[in-house]
């Protein structure tokens, strides 16, 4: 089992990739995508496809996982974050990757114990379970870390450690 | 010019192409896909692309013409008709086709006069201008002609008759 978990955007993708061999946890991967706001829309979506085409069949990923989106308060923000999950679903079925989706909630109460926790929470939990990474210069990449490891806990109830 | 129009959907995908040749339009083909609701998200998605990845190479398409979506009452709809969207602007940044953006009321305006006027008026001004068309099974077909044509009468303000 090896994980891509995506905190989609048209700004910046935050990606992970988790492995578990046995009872641990490898990081194979992280950190994020950034989309030249000077490039169109169609653009920015190529180089999207491109990118993860790239990291799915060079850590031969067998799981998507990503966060289940909700409206907010623009409308257009969540048509165009369709479009990026789009591109995603495609790609999943053409290297047939099971995809798997949770809420914010379900993620936040599995990284940290309580599914009302903030970003900064996950984030701190996040950064305290991969040592090996620094705080990184986005949110996005601890939001994708959270939402792979949260797909690996789901599918994997046994003990582990991580490496 | 070469013009793809589309009307996109989970359950169906009209279109129509339509080819400007001096001053007349030619119409070059026109129906709608279908998609098995027993098919999950992610394969339907790949056969919209795979079904009009075909169209575009097979007629030569130069220009990609879309309805504006709007958010209507139900946002999972409305993300998912993103989704369609997102491969539909890969597809046309492959090929390098103009994307073409109308809003319901400039097509309404644009085909018959009136940019409140209902999809029944819409679909009667379609199979006037097209005689060669029976009355479709769908409406997709009749809104997926509307704005290719929409885009066709954008792009050339001159008179022109249809064949």
């Amino acid at each position: 089992m090896i994980i891509l978990g995506i905190d989609p955007g048209l700004h910046y993708c935050g990606y992970s990739i988790l492995k578990k061999e046995q009872s641990k946890v490898i990081l194979l991967s992280c950190g994020f995508l950034t989309l030249s706001p000077k490039e169109t829309l169609a653009q920015r979506l190529s180089n999207i496809n491109v990118f993860f085409d790239q990291q799915i069949k060079k850590y031969n990923i067998t799981d998507l996982s990503l966060e289940t989106p909700f409206l907010g308060k623009n409308a257009q923000n969540f048509l165009k974050l369709g479009y990026v999950r789009g591109i995603l679903y495609l790609l999943a079925n053409n290297y047939n990757l099971k995809i798997n989706e949770f809420t914010p909630r379900q993620i936040k109460l599995a990284i940290t114990g309580f599914g009302g926790a903030g970003k900064d929470q996950v984030a701190r939990v996040i950064l305290q379970l991969f040592p090996s990474i620094k705080k990184p210069e986005r949110e996005d990449v601890t939001d994708a870390l959270a939402v792979t490891l949260c797909c690996l806990w789901k599918n994997n109830s046994s003990l582990f450690s991580i490496r």
